[in-house]
This record gives structure tokens, C-alpha cells and sequence, in this order.
């Protein structure tokens, strides 16, 4: 079926576009007319694939939510416990700027899901599934001595993913072109303090 | 100085009427049309006080961080090491309606601040004295024992800002009505890091 294939790719051009857009202009700037643009598109050639802007963002969050989750398999592959545990931190935390400029994406749509029922469902959603694969990796890290706390795991879990989100804005509001924030040293020092 | 006084008290009234509007209908549909008639105040009696809502927008989160600092200071009067450092951190959390509806004002604030370097710099001053703060109180708990990993205090501080920021998100991102997300159970159990 050449032509879904197609207009999944454009639809990729587009969240692309949206990226650099909203990167470059912030999320109120980025009308409909500038991201078809910045695409290379007619204008109105974008209704068919996002009737609105708000569909776009939904979208563009969504990738950036599977984007960051293909990479978090790659580096988790094969490993276990406080190893797959910081591969997955390391993947979630802005530490270069492509990341930085998926913080800039995720802000505005956590921001829209404060009055949009769908999107915050979308947002817990996808903390449930990170949640859970930290249970997991912190359950594998205790069973083999690397986490010793008497901290229960669910309550761990809770505190990295806050730390997670936390550093998100941290970076996305870190003066132009600062990338190092101490991040990766509160990350390492978290991981620290769980096994003592 | 009455007439002074009669105008600070004025943008306090906009303030609480803005934020009434902004948690009802969110940051775009809260236009400063909807704000006067919310405040009582004619269509267009509010440019005096907030040319633009983006002015309204910076004055509210500034009220926000302010009347949060007036409570951090009740709370942690006379209080130091552990018990102030936990104090500072009870307030900051989004326990209850009124500091959940506080963070759906600073979500907005830290989404324009993204593409407005002013508002980023205000997020950052804000955070730096917070952080300062934090510090302070886990020198003090480290000299009376309470505190005794190797982790640095600046990545400790650096970590629980993150997580207080973090909770902001998942607080205004909850079901509606749902104010139980165990976040002092997160502080508690980070605060037991702290002390093995």
C-alpha cells in the first residue's frame, strides 16, 4: 500500500516542520500556514493530514514519546537492573539538543493538557508505561544488591520520573545554548543514593 | 499613599480573577475581555493596570512565587536543617487545590518563557534562590548528622528542585478531583535517602 506509506512520511515532514517551528518561533507563532512553509507545502495542503494545529500537536507529542521510546530499546537492550535503569534515565534527560528541543515540544503540549481531558489521558498514559518499566528495572536492581534502600520502588519510581520531568524544563528554560546543567550528576548521584 | 495602595489591591483583584478564568478555561481562551468580566472591571479598564496579557500573565506568576515564598517563610520560621528543608518542600508541592491550581498558572508561565528570555530569566533568579535555600538547609542537616551521603549538596538540591517541578506537571495533569498522587510519600522516602 505505496500511498499510506507516503503520507505517514509526510505526515513525519510535517512534525518535523512543526519541530523546527516551534523551536524557532515558540507554539503560538506556529500558525498552520508558517509549519506548511517550512515543509514545503501548499497552503491548505496540510487539512488532510492535521484539520487543526491542536491535531498537529497531539501528533508531534506522540512522536516524540515513541522517538524517545525506540531509543530507550536500543540502549535497554540486554541489560538489567541499575544498568538498564540509567540507560533509560540517560535516554529521557535533555542532555544534547535534539532533546532540548523535544522539551520545547512537550511543555506546550503539557500545557494544553491542563484544559484537554484527551491529552493529560495521553500524557498519564505514557508516565504509567515509563513507571512500570522503572519498577521493573529498580525490582531487578534490588534483587541484585544494587538497590538496598528502604524506600519502597513504586516511591522511587515517582521521584525519577518527577526528576525527569523537572530537568525537561529546566532545559528548555536554560539560557541559549547551555547544554551542561548538572543533570547526568544528579541523575548519578540519585542512582548513588539508592544503594546505600 | 492611598491611591497606590487602592491600585496594588486593584491587580491583586485582576491576579485572582485571572487565575479563576485561566483554571476554567485555560491560558487561551482566558482573553482579558473574559478576565474584566470575571473581575468585575469594564471592558478595557485593565489596560492601565496590564497593557498586555502577557503583562497580566508575568505579574501572576510573580504573585504566585511570592505568596508561595510568604508561606515557606511562615512554615520554616525558626525551623532548620531537615525539619526547614522539609517544610520548604511541603509548600512547594501541589498537596491540595489551591497550590494545584497554582501550577496551571506556572505551566503557562514556563511555556511562554521558552521563546521569551525575560520569563526565563525570572523562572531561573526564582529557582536560583530556591535552590540557595535548599542548600542551606542540607549544610545544616549534614553538620547535625541528618544528612550523611556522599552525593554533593548542590546535585541533592539540584535533584529535589527537579522533583518539585516534576510533581508541578503531574499535579495539573491529574484526573479532576484527584489530589492524592503520593508526593509526600516521594519527599518522605527522599528525605530517608538522604540519611543512609
Amino acid at each position: 500500500m505505496p500511498k499510506i506509506v507516503d503520507h505517514d512520511q509526510r505526515r513525519l515532514e510535517l512534525v518535523d516542520a512543526t519541530w523546527r517551528i516551534i523551536a524557532r518561533l515558540g507554539i503560538e507563532s506556529a500558525t498552520m500556514r508558517e509549519i506548511a512553509l517550512e515543509a514545503g507545502f501548499a497552503n491548505g495542503a496540510l487539512k488532510p493530514y492535521f484539520p487543526t494545529k491542536d491535531d498537529l500537536l497531539t501528533f508531534a507529542f506522540g512522536h516524540v514519546f515513541n522517538r524517545t521510546n525506540e531509543r530507550i530499546a536500543e540502549v535497554t537492550a540486554g541489560q538489567v537492573g541499575l544498568a538498564a535503569l540509567r540507560a533509560f534515565c540517560v535516554e529521557v534527560l535533555p542532555l544534547d539538543e535534539e532533546r532540548i528541543n523535544e522539551a520545547r515540544i512537550v511543555i506546550p503540549f503539557w500545557q494544553k493538557a491542563i484544559n484537554d481531558p484527551d491529552k493529560a489521558r495521553i500524557h498519564r498514559d505514557s508516565m504509567e508505561q515509563w513507571l512500570a518499566a522503572m519498577r521493573r528495572y529498580l525490582a531487578e536492581a534490588r534483587y541484585a544488591g544494587a538497590v538496598t534502600t528502604a524506600v519502597n520502588d513504586a516511591a522511587l519510581a515517582g521521584q525519577l520520573l518527577n526528576l525527569l520531568l523537572g530537568a525537561q524544563i529546566a532545559a528548555a528554560l536554560a539560557p541559549e545554548g547551555q547544554v551542561e546543567l548538572g543533570l547526568n550528576e544528579q541523575l548519578e548521584g540519585f542512582l548513588t543514593l539508592l544503594g546505600c
